[in-house]
């Protein structure tokens, strides 16, 4: 049974696309896509806290240990939002996951095109191992964009022999970014949100034409997942981007990857922003959470 | 970490399976492969009743619900085992689940080819729905040729305008009987249960050559799965049959189907079965309880 909160989300995400200009600059995009996830609750009895070293936020609260935190990246295709629009998200994960979380704010195309954004998350990762101190552990969390960069970020911690975070938890990964989905076109009428002209717009701006939207680093669906840690993979069934989410499940398993995934029906890409208006998306950053409870305790 | 059972586990199941005739007759591979499962632990707390007007086996205990039941589907390739085999499984499912569990005793090939086994798992489904009285509720369970036929009871309840069951715990489902997956061969050296000869053996005694290994209702992957209530699939990460898993959940996703896929890695086939013995049996038992307990309550 679909909340009944549902429909009037949907529609004000409509609502609210249907009112970009018809062809947008980066900055109007940027502005118009962070109004709306601006507009989203922070829950309470967390504090934001910029990055020192790092460029990023922490989401922290009182007694927060020391040793384990959450890598966090977030989406808007590379090209729009930073850790600002995601408080309400990281703010819920630290809370109910109680652990605190590091929000990336990695450079953003088209200005930094391809590797920029993996480079600063790499880089944030390390340092983020670094300053845990003794038995540090890291459980990275991202959507969308973010979702991807997640599963990049995890195949070169792999190639320069870092120590893999704990596990993954990943929110409608856009993961190949060659847009071989079929979904994104059998959704199209079904996803307020992500459109086949966006997703083309967001990897050109972020590939350059010069790169092949197959590279593993680029597109993680391509890349050889053995030896990657625990995966919950979350999607929405009314999302251009469902293959992108059920192939990388198949191709995690297939390489032995400990994968579960979960398939929503009904629900819009990242819809776990929505938390603190929508039943689903709480359920869902719960669930998130509880996964990534689990990964620290094991 | 594995746990260290498991070693020894994968060991007995290979010398078991090295023992059989290499041209064995229908009657001594029953009896070689029930001779393992036979010899499995039965919790406490449970009794086992025939069924009276159904073949089938009533796992029931103290204080069961009279509205809500499990109807179980035992695997077996559609050839071997009986619900007397699954008596350690359908206990923990009915003790964890808090749901009295009705495993059907469908006929088997070759002896009943196809589609035998789908008509008396609908026939049972059709009694139990009526026998439960008021308010009824049903989730269905099922594990290898069991997984398949759950799958394909789901699909004949909608073609038959019955009532879909609540939802579905499928235990390593082989969903397709053409051997189309990958994993059969990608597998082959991992999987000490099934091989590609034993899965060609029994599409053969269940098809009887002249069906099609695409017909929907014998290879449900190839059905049209809207419509289908929630699913929980789990399949070991060593499987030959694991692309019948993830293919499945792809499908179901695709069809809008509220989907779960868990892939476990370095699990065997059904290892659901060892629960008394193998640790991550156990975690997978109370996982698929927990699914089921939550379908009826939802």
């Amino acid at each position: 049974m679909l909340s009944p909160q549902l429909d009037d989300i949907v529609h004000l995400l409509k609502t609210h696309n249907a009112r970009l200009a018809s062809e947008p600059s980066v900055l109007q995009l940027r502005e118009h896509a962070d109004a709306l996830y601006d507009a989203l609750d922070i829950p309470q009895g967390v504090r934001f806290i910029d990055g020192d070293e790092v460029h990023g936020t922490w989401t922290t609260f009182h007694g927060a240990r020391r040793n384990q935190a959450i890598l966090y990246l977030h989406g808007g295709g590379y090209v729009m939002h930073t850790p600002q629009q995601y408080r309400t998200l990281t703010a819920a994960l630290a809370l109910e996951a109680q652990r605190e979380v590091f929000a990336v704010d990695y450079r953003r195309a088209p200005e930094h095109p391809f590797p920029y954004a993996l480079h600063d998350a790499f880089n944030a990762y390390k340092w983020l191992y670094e300053r845990l101190g003794e038995d540090p552990s890291i459980v990275i969390a991202g959507d969308s964009a973010g979702g991807g960069l997640a599963v990049a970020l995890m195949l070169m911690c792999d190639q320069h022999g870092m120590p893999m975070p704990r596990g993954a938890f990943l929110i409608s990964p856009w993961t190949d970014l060659s847009l071989s989905a079929e979904s994104i076109r059998s959704r199209a009428a079904l996803d307020p949100i992500v459109s086949e002209a966006g997703l083309r717009f967001f990897a050109r701006s972020y590939l350059q034409e010069h790169q092949d939207p197959h590279h593993p680093l680029a597109s993680p669906l391509f890349g050889d997942l053995a030896g990657l840690p625990p995966m919950l993979i979350h999607v929405g069934g009314n999302e251009a981007l469902l293959d992108d989410a059920t192939r990388l499940a198949a191709r995690a398993a297939a390489a032995g990857v400990d994968t579960s995934l979960k398939v929503w029906p009904s629900m819009f890409h990242e819809w776990h922003m929505w938390h603190t208006r929508l039943p689903e998306a709480r359920a869902a950053v719960m669930e998130g959470a509880a996964f990534i409870r689990a990964r620290f305790d094991a």
